[in-house]
């Protein structure tokens, strides 16, 4: 639990909500249902509209319209979800108390260059010819290869693993046991067997990138991998190599990409898709989960691919049919051709 | 190889089997066909039936009607899977002969507070105000975040990263390159850039979870995620922030778990699922392989989705018939008129 | 970047091109557009011809049919994709420049039998009984688990796990956040709880190959999970303990394969398929992306299943219908019969 205390005006203040007089102390976030009276709330979607009135927080974060659903304090803001994720911020508990910056038991070549002011955990193990900028904080285990580069402020958790030759930003946050760099899958085929494609290229990570826990990134066979500014990525996911994502495109969980695939900016791919190599998603596009894209997408807007889940018998019935559906469709051509001739042998 | 040895009587004294004499040395498992005439077998599958008649294994778990086509001394019980699962703990290798119970390499803040008798393997990493019950065993390279505590008896395979504020129950077994407690993929939207979310939930993990290798668990948004108690998870599984899952549900490999999803007690979810967020679940959900669910389930029962590879050639056919589905439709519904309006004409 | 420097007429006797004559100095490697005038290219696809005629390389790698196509030289090969394949292995950079073999950080234990001219790195730890053999490179914070045995040549990169008993052959390379044999999921249901079956088995792993990052191979049960000789598997896949998977077969990310299936020899499997347990299939199969196979293939050939991504509207149409499917088959069938009735009572 954070120690933050903000009081209900300063917190308008800090939210960019409608300034109020409050000197109530708020000491936390809670959802609309299970803050306290001295917790922040917020209310994102009107669906929630009966718990917003039952709501005991000490201060809510509301628009306009719901401000006299509010018992106590409503904070009116133009984005309440957008206002919540800021207090977020004001209330996160910053763990690294650590009176040493560097951990004694880091293994750190002699020529990396380390900034001033950077937090190093225990054994982390840092190659040559690494640059690590000022307020740059890497967790215990993490193995840095050699020649990467860290950008200012970036912040690598417990047990990230990056080969060499990765540039990451400034601003990052990389989640641990992700894997940035590995070769990518390349290889030619020799008579049944398989022979190597060396990876020659590396990865580029822009600024104010997140990339979850788990998540692989293959460095580049000739060319980068290149991840752009503001792209946030979930856990589990896999991009290929000289694969490049455009600035601020959001990517949920367990997604593969294949490689040299190209997705452009303020796109939304949903978890557990499979997106084929050597395509083009333009700029805005967003897919829904589970979605298979084995084309590129030349057109913005909303794709899906997929069938739901429903009741194991009536899938089974359905799912045989599938198989049928080819012939389902001439079946129909057949019986409208026999259909049309039968209306115009009835004619006179 | 374990050194276990027990004579075929012990064992179907532990086995909870029908009493019988013999002194016969078992010195493991093996399948029907691999078994020799010191190890132990079983018959799970009465397809299996032709096996069980040529093994050579010293003794065989069987049930009554079986009994008469072992060739060597029958293991009658009423479950001989659940029997053999309970065998191979007695033939399990325990690997921790090492003298020293906590690695001198291990890196423990000073003020966590750790039992007797806990195991510590090398270049552990173990935070602030940790807790760590008697009986704990910890793998190498470990990593464990501040002010977490687990359970009597749990186990961490090497490689297993621990966020902050974590609780692991007791008799759990968590695999290596498990990240339990990363931050849930949180991001409110300000005109076309992502505003994190910071998390300030944690993950409550009850008794005798296995978590499998690789599998991610993000910690709360608010509330905390929860791991119910009995509940066996296979690798890289991904759950969500803010997903509850029920007492003794059985996830497999490769599903992925969106936020605030709640799955009850006893649900059986095979592999390469994926779940939607925001949905409910309940008790006795079993969903098939590769299913997507996309919406709550609120009938106990077998659940499916998608459809099983065919021939390359005659899948395309199909495939291309499926975006014509709704347009099929129409015609046949077209046809069905025009069909009735000829038998209706046709009539005097 | 490498600091390899060969003349194209080294370049062409090494990669088995005709021979030429040009001491022109080749530095690197690069795609037909970015490649600079001390580059190789090649062109492996004849939709990439344009880009032939204005490439600047140095020198390409093509068949003999566009010989003529090249400005600079022309280095004639029979399959420029496996020429350029080994010119990788040329330029490929050797980071281990290490003076220092083992390193002192690194906790092996003193019952390890470790060749000369191994390499290890900082922080790894190497349990009792371990063999690795000469030439094997084990990579920063690796894990290596009791009675493991590591084949000449084989590289680990750094974080990755392997439990105890594990066999790697020679000239393997095992990517970060890899784990190999963790536990099968194995479990009997006593009542509605899970009881564990300890997983006895092992996992042995052929000559030749590669595991991407954050895949997992489960140990075997009873018997042995067996990945065969030169067989390629990308990232973040799963393999279930026993299943077998033949020589040379390739797979890609984000596959899941349950436990017990066997995989011929000289299959390919694309990316994020999910495979069934106990299921065989033949050598010679080809399965596309996002596959789910449910059942055995026993012909050899390619194989597909899923639907590809289409606008989210007009999927929604389409997929709502895929539930209604066997009943406009059994509608398309009454039609068939009315039309047939129709069309016999319409006749003398």
């Amino acid at each position: 639990m954070s120690n933050s205390r903000y009081s209900v005006t300063e917190l308008a203040a800090l939210l960019g909500a409608e300034p109020v007089l409050s000197d109530l102390l708020i000491k936390g976030i809670g959802t609309l249902e299970s803050a306290t009276e001295t917790q922040l709330s917020f209310l994102h979607n009107s669906r929630y509209q009966l718990q917003l009135t039952d709501s005991v927080a000490g201060a809510i974060l509301v628009r306009e319209e719901h401000r006299h659903n509010v018992r106590s304090v409503a904070l009116v803001v133009d984005d309440p979800y957008l206002a919540y994720a800021k207090a977020t911020a004001l209330f996160a508990v910053n763990r690294c108390s650590s009176s040493e910056l560097i951990s004694p038991s880091a293994i750190i070549s002699p020529d990396a260059k380390v900034a001033d002011s950077v937090i190093i955990g225990p054994n982390v193990v840092i190659g040559e010819e690494v640059t690590i900028a000022s307020g740059v904080s890497i967790g215990a285990n993490c193995v840095i290869g050699a020649a990467c580069s860290i950008g200012e402020d970036t912040r690598l958790s417990a047990n990230v693993t990056l080969y060499s030759d990765i540039r990451v930003g400034t601003d990052c946050l990389i989640h641990s046991g992700a894997v940035i760099g590995a070769d990518g899958f390349g290889f030619a085929n020799d008579a049944g067997e398989w022979v190597k494609i060396h990876q020659l290229g590396g990865v580029i990570i822009g600024d104010g990138v997140e990339i979850g826990a788990g998540t692989t990134i293959d460095r580049g066979a000739l060319d980068d991998t290149v991840i752009g500014n503001g792209v946030i990525l979930d856990n589990q996911i896999q991009i290929g190599h000289n694969t490049v994502i455009g600035d601020c495109t959001a990517i949920a969980a367990c997604t593969a990409i294949a490689g040299s695939t190209r997705i452009g900016k303020n796109c939304t791919i949903a978890g557990a898709c499979a997106i084929a190599g050597h395509l083009t998603l333009v700029e805005g596009t967003h897919i829904t989960g589970m979605s298979m894209v084995s084309r590129s997408i030349l057109q913005p807007g909303a794709y899906s691919s997929g069938t739901a889940a429903e009741p194991h018998q009536q899938w089974k019935r359905n799912a045989v049919r599938f198989r049928q559906l080819d012939e389902m469709s001439r079946r129909i051509k057949n019986l409208e051709k026999t259909v049309k001739q039968q209306n115009t042998e009835g004619q006179p």
